[in-house]
């Protein structure tokens, strides 16, 4: 299976390995069992039905599994779906493993994490640096690996780290064109505002909600942290507290999750840098596989709107 | 001034002390400067306007200072009004003092405190009852003169004791019927859930929210200690998160301050207690003036409704 | 069936009887009619499919009917499901009776009765007194069937009169605590405010909406009710009108049903009394299969939330 | 003063009798009481201020006074406002009456309750048409003399009867387009939907909400109205509850005063017709005194919107 | 097939021809495609499911075919649904025309445009009258056979043309009752405020929004139609722009598709005349086949609602 | 009077020309009229109240009018006030010109135009770049004037100007970051948004809304203009109606005014754009006057916040 799963047309057969990434157990109209499965490899994922499944099948196909796989694609309302023909779980001997099936973000960790570490490099507030230093060097490995999210934007492995390297370029272009921005505080806020993440969900594979997420969620747990480190730094300064309200405040209202709406100008603006590049992420793999003069699949989390490309554009 | 100022009808003479809870430069519309000054003493405040104020009445007539007043009580509006003939600043040959002036809880600060410990005493679970009494212990302090709001309830000095222990009783009384409740969560939420106003709000007299208030607000920041606390007395069990969600969520949805929902039983119930003790509050304070068949003035929080005392109460 | 239907874990074979609460007929996707049947005893309900049913069996499996039943329980969704393997409707010959397969409030209706009776009788105020006891008298029968409504809570045999009682008891609680609250008032509000329910709604088995129910609801029934006992007993008095504000009142909020928002205290405290219960009555039942550690189905009256049980509590 | 106040320009002079609507109290910025009058005659109202008055003023100028005013007419903002030079309460040497200074409908009662009337003759619905003739005929009194609200739309002597006649020449009009609606409902939903406000409303001069106005509101005392006049005529059919429903629904929502939305066809069109001429009133009297070419004064009671009126026409 | 497909009752079979007005591909949940098809004739509408289709099946029963069709009716959920037997598509041979499959407005096409010309006829104002003939004219084809609607009301051929003639009847009765109603702006509103929808929509046959549709809206459609007849005929009077906002105004509300609240008197009746004459069409089409003393199904357009028809009514 | 007036202190004496930019009368409580003056030079604003005027000052000191005044700058809640002591209006002996006392733009009209030129020149689709242009130099006169809005952000002359170009740029940096976007629809959506201004907004000076402006508004008058120009440029291709909809959508939501979402890529980044550029504006100018350590003035616009500046800022 050389090309990925997002690249198969209707009416083309599959035969090849791919990662459960979730199983769902329904039950026919007819009484009988049967799975959805959401196969996946590294360019994206399709939906699949396994009929008439068995007990067996159900403790044997579950999410992180990697399976072979025969069928052919369906069109089943305007979506993709793979009518399962042969299917079993993969050995040692089939060779294949986890990583060659995650969806990762376009840039490697290595070179991410160097571009973080320039931009608080560049910081010229010594608190701010170092909280913002620590923090991430705490929570590094989770960091790297993390999505932005589990479904809508930036939901792929290092999804996080990608999300935040675009959302500092924009920092650095926006700071070009409004000198009066804070530098120090934008690229820190832009750093520490999704890092509770970490906590809050449960990794870069089918990927949930942790109990900690459920109950206090990633804006509060990231709070809490900035607290604890500054206090391990003996850092006591105003820098502490307004690292707090960007985080704070950077889902805006109330409603959105933010206990404060943001009051310092970068709050404000950290707000929309975040909004601009989960809506550009979302927009481009919308209609990256629409073709001029059509409409795309409709997006949740942007009003269900379904977006046009125009017949001009290419 | 034997009688508190609340008790003062139409059309009565005042000459006596009285403390400036607040005064406000105006502009009368014949261009001349004026002060609206809150009077208060023990048992409430009343308005007062002084007229033709010159720069040295403005820097003399402060919020705290405690003066001499004549002057007589007036109708506007249907609210009282003292219109002023003479007023003074005191002077340490006045013999006055500001604890006289502070409108106050019904009840002692130690025997609220008192009251409150028996309660933490009831605790069964060791790691709730020890960070309740560690952060009960660490903001006494303040926790004792703080009122629980700077207006709306409870806004007197030692409000919030008085608050948490109305709520504890309510609490109790609940916990009684409902016996599926968790009494150690319920007053440990109870006495925790506005324990941040000790850092949100300015102190006792005069009270105005702090920067950390404004920035963060009492719910974030009593969530962080409960963290540190924790971590000082070296619990790291679910009870520390449990802890924080019955604070996060006791204004129960975002639009009201709370980035999370109630998830637990207690956590909705602690919410409920907290809206009857300040509604009761409110009634209890607007309709103790109002006479059996007719309506009060209008309450502000509680979507600016006139409520009616019926003839056969009294 | 010696257990009752809740009892039973996901595995475990059926064969005894049960009371067909409600029967929906479906269209299976091979095109084929079923039956979706909600099956009940004393202890609850459970789903059942009836799958390829024929037309006879469409009539005579149908709401209030006892059968047979053999087939085991499965989980579907996380919810359980029994399947069917055989059914027949039951005979004389079978010796079961209706009364034996309905849900029950914990307290038989003469010891509810009873209770109430009590509170009407420490009412001090002749005139609510009278009303309160009649409108009792006139709707007894219906009232000590009903339940307190057709889903979400108290939604069982006399799920009124127990909703009814607990909130006396805790009425009364409250008054103690808050002694200016008005105990006849209160009192009267708790026995009144859903009486109307007798009429909007059909009964205590298979319950559904009268026509009156649908067109006036039972806020403006139990209104016309007061006025005419009122006239009937010749009192003319303001109780009258306050003991209709009460109910119309009790909703709250003008988008909740009620056309008055509450005006006095006793309203106000109505309202939230009723609140709680209802909320602890889901709270309970939602809670009490959940094992600590894990969260409940969600529930749809709170908000469609899914509550958490911690790991500390049992 | 031959011409009604609201011809009079800004500039003239008025020298004439006028009847006291309203009076508040007031205090001028350099501490001195005044008292904000609505005198009106007629053909409508002005404002006028009376500056530094005394006690003896204060209680001489009240509402229902007739008194004798000289002064000018001045622009305030865009408003006429008088100002006054000389003003004294008038005596029986005066020979003035009441009636002559009130605002009415421009139809006559007698005309108005003769055309109500024979839309009662015109039903065929024996029950229907006995409840609505009865209500009538309980509440002609009251009903002849009442606005139809204290402010917005037909707030003059005789406006709900006016308005009522308005509504039923348009229910005629609507029935005759659309034949499917039954024309013995909506002229009896007509009559009734406000006939309420006899009880709601003080009465036709200086008109303020009465106590069982403020608790029940006129739509659920017009619906206990009509089940007891029912119970009295002996009427026990559907007719009753329907013709509740059509005033307990005439609101629409819960939000505006409904606790049922409307059900029946002629319910929904009852709203409408009650919308469409409380509309015209309002838009009728504002652009009344506006050129073409010109903007009116804010409606408040129509979002504040401020209508044009095109140049073409006049 | 003599009768319409609306006068079949449950149990009857069908033998004969009927348009497919749309076909939607669906997954039986054994994993076979199935085709859900909208049957009509010119009496309405009937749901039929094609199980186990093939790909021909597919590509031969679509929108807009004529098929020859045996079966019988079923009752599913409280709607008829059609259960397939035989199906196979039309040849010449079989003598059928789309027009005989299609629902139409009540009147023909000729004596609605004779209607509306009248009216146009009796304007006063040339610029008025000029602009709307024009338009009226330029679109005259399209016009008189557009839906009002792809669903809700009017949704049938000429349905636009239908509700324009009666609306402008209920224009005229409007305007006799209050005569300060200009009737050139209010016939020239009627007339032109759906107009756009010729371009907005995609014909009388399987209606769709076109692209233009999606983008701009009929309403703007008509806004700048509006300005570019005026240009072509030389006129640039304020008549011009008065009709353009009663286009732009007419939906009333900026969340309702309105960018400018109606600002002038007939604004404000267009808006309620186009929501009257659509309600009372669904009403009239909803309650047409209840009985007497039933409830509706759900009007969609109309919160959902369920109506009743009183048992006196017939 | 050298230094511009927004940087005179409170205390410093005044005596130097300002321009009248509003006047409006009000009525003093002693019942003598005033005038609240707004009085500008080319550095902002400030507020003066004329005392005791009589009907010549009303018709002298009336907007546009550059007078000569002097007095002394107060403060009043926060917020400076000019306590006028001698004012008279100027004569051409004055040698003042209007020009000297308009807020402009940070940058010349020529220098705007060229840049703005320059991005036209950039565009590579030609339709697009035509339509652009000539709309341009079509209202390249009141473009270069006009105030991007009567208040809030850009109120000054050339506001729109400003706006536009800072819009471009940062336009170009967001498609340097994400390059699926397409600059020819960004650039001309930026350039064309709120062209329709020219026509809302009566001018540079004292500006207020036309009669097009409040019955059609901005965005129904620019949509228009792009449908004319088009057709007189003879280009009828899908490019027109995509900037109609940019300019349509760009308010984003219908109650925000605009009746289309966007459903174009560029469309959404239009909308955040111009969203980014006002709150920028609006932040710059509020915190410019603002001390470390303090909060600003509440912002309308901005959900009436008030922003605090961090004392680590200068």
């Amino acid at each position: 299976m050389r090309k990925g799963i997002v690249h198969y047309e209707t009416g083309e057969k599959i035969d090849g390995y791919l990662l459960i990434k979730s199983a769902t157990k329904g039950l026919a109209s007819n009484g009988k069992p049967f799975l959805t499965l959401m196969l996946g490899d590294h360019t994206g994922e399709v939906e699949a039905k396994l009929w008439d499944c068995n007990t067996e099948d159900e403790t044997t196909f579950v999410g992180s599994v990697i399976i072979h796989v025969t069928g052919d694609i369906h069109d089943y309302r305007g979506k993709q779906q793979l009518k399962i023909k042969g299917i079993r779980p993969t050995t040692p001997m089939d060779h294949v493993k986890l990583a060659d099936f995650l969806q990762c973000a376009p840039l490697a960790p290595e070179e991410m994490l160097e571009k973080i570490t320039q931009y608080i490099f560049e910081m010229k507030n010594a608190n701010i640096q170092r909280i913002t230093r620590h923090l991430l060097k705490k929570h590094r490995e989770a960091f790297i690996e993390v999505p932005a999210a589990t479904k809508n934007h930036h939901e792929f492995v290092s999804g996080l780290a990608y999300h935040v390297v675009s959302m500092l370029d924009l920092a650095k272009a926006l700071a070009n064109l409004y000198p009066t921005l804070d530098t120090d505080l934008l690229y820190s806020g832009v750093i520490l505002h999704d890092l509770g993440k970490v906590i809050e969900l449960s990794g870069p594979v089918a990927t949930t909600y942790t109990l900690e997420g459920k109950l206090l969620g990633h804006i509060s747990i990231m709070v809490n942290e900035i607290g604890q480190v500054a206090k391990e730094l003996g850092i006591d300064s105003e820098e502490v507290m307004i690292l707090q309200h960007l985080v704070l405040s950077h889902h805006s209202k109330g409603e959105w999750g933010s206990p404060k709406a943001p009051l310092i100008r970068e709050a404000e603006m950290l707000h929309m840098i975040d909004n601009i590049d989960a809506k550009m992420n979302m927009l481009d793999r919308t209609l990256e596989r629409v073709k001029p003069g059509e409409f795309s699949e409709k997006v949740y989390a942007m009003d269900n709107r379904s977006f046009y490309k125009p017949t001009f554009q290419d």
